[in-house]
């Protein structure tokens, strides 16, 4: 199944309201893998003395490009994901700047997706900020479940 | 230390501008304890087709009260708190009302805090959204390292 | 489904080799609830100058009472489980002597089974050495997928 | 500080009583890495049906490995750490043959070092039986707290 750019850019910048109202902006897909910029915007902030951008804006990218990646193993279009679990390491402050957030399939199993994501800031790739694992439910429309 | 609850609701409701933005407000704040009523809105969906809240605005407000109750575990003004790492088990997916989330201490030593955090929706506590595990690196002014 | 003590006693301290081997014990189990012993040897100290349990211990233990608690919900002989993921919280050192290990259902789903898990030494129940969370992928023999 | 192999090999293989007691031994050491191999052991399985090994022998092993990669960081011998919390996502049964286990640092901090760990059978590294999380308190003796 291959699903075009401009629907994971739909999925992530408009269908989503909680991904749109934080102004996420999809920034490459391909199989096993889905990006997405974090424009910096004040309310973002979760740090004032240090104006770090709040766990919380990493953590909702996050589950975000973990699902999108799962979406990229999709077999079908009437195949749907969950989020079973996610967690999140907290590696270093984010600065006041754009960052960009990846999401890589580690396994992505009849039932189950295993996914790694890592955030840095856009001007500096090798310094992660976070790091994170997203595990997913899948159903898999064109599969039985003795398969 | 006592600190008073008009503190820890200046500091979830105005002074972090990412809770301020989302409307986050403080509901309750004991030893140990801290809780947050996340008045539900459109823009918080992550799921349009069961209008369900993101799990990153869950994610967001578990980060959030489990650093308000290691605040309340505070021996000093001068104690600092920040986050190592946050896991959050999606239960069930929550529907268009009001959530509480609340954090618990499990254990909060000289120089790692633990928390639980659990999500609800108000009118229903006992069936829970989604549990979550807090740690976070605390700087204690008072204590030397040796101690 | 009511499954007999017998049949857990037996999976716990007879079936599973590794489990046999450090010499568990079946404490207690009813619906939603697992709880095993584990008697303390030497040979399982993971930190000699402590004289401390190694944490692998603890993990096998808490990895089994959450599947023996995963079992207690089965609603056929012929569902099966396996554990997706296991995350525990080491807060202190355990001493040497005896640890309970129980494991609480949080959610059985049709796909997914939410687990926590608790570890304290057998005369201090109320001060905990460790706590687990495991996800466990259940397939239900009696269950379709589109239930 | 330069910490020779065979200290690594003494701690891996005889100090640590469980990981003698399982036959870890080590494999590799060097600046923020450690690996180990597990010999397949009968008394190792988890699951007798598929003759796989329990997951708790690889919750040890990793979380071995993980102290082990930490401790290459220290800046003094009287440098110490202990284990926050340690989570493993299981991706696919272990076969019943020998399975290497590697530790990274992801960062090593002043108070605070995270690493990442994989499994997989030593004749097929691409294919990971099992990944993990291990986030550790270090205490750095030459290092005050205000640095």
């Amino acid at each position: 199944m291959e699903a075009p750019e401009d629907l994971f850019r739909n999925v992530i910048e408009e269908f989503i309201p909680f991904n749109k109202h934080l102004g996420f902006k999809l920034k490459d897909v391909k199989e096993d893998f889905a990006s997405l910029l974090i424009p910096f915007r004040e309310e973002m902030i979760g740090d004032p003395r240090r104006r770090s951008i709040h766990g919380g804006v990493i953590a909702t990218a996050m589950d975000t490009v973990g699902g999108a990646a799962g979406i990229t193993t999709f077999t079908s279009f009437d195949d749907t994901l969950s989020t079973i679990d996610l967690r999140i390491d907290y590696l270093r402050y984010g600065q006041h700047k754009d960052i960009i957030c990846e999401g890589h399939i580690i396994k992505s199993g009849k039932r189950v997706i295993f996914t790694r994501m890592i955030a840095y800031h856009v001007d500096d790739p090798d310094t992660l900020i976070a790091e994170g694992r997203g595990v997913y439910s899948v159903i898999r429309a064109d599969l039985n479940e003795d398969d």
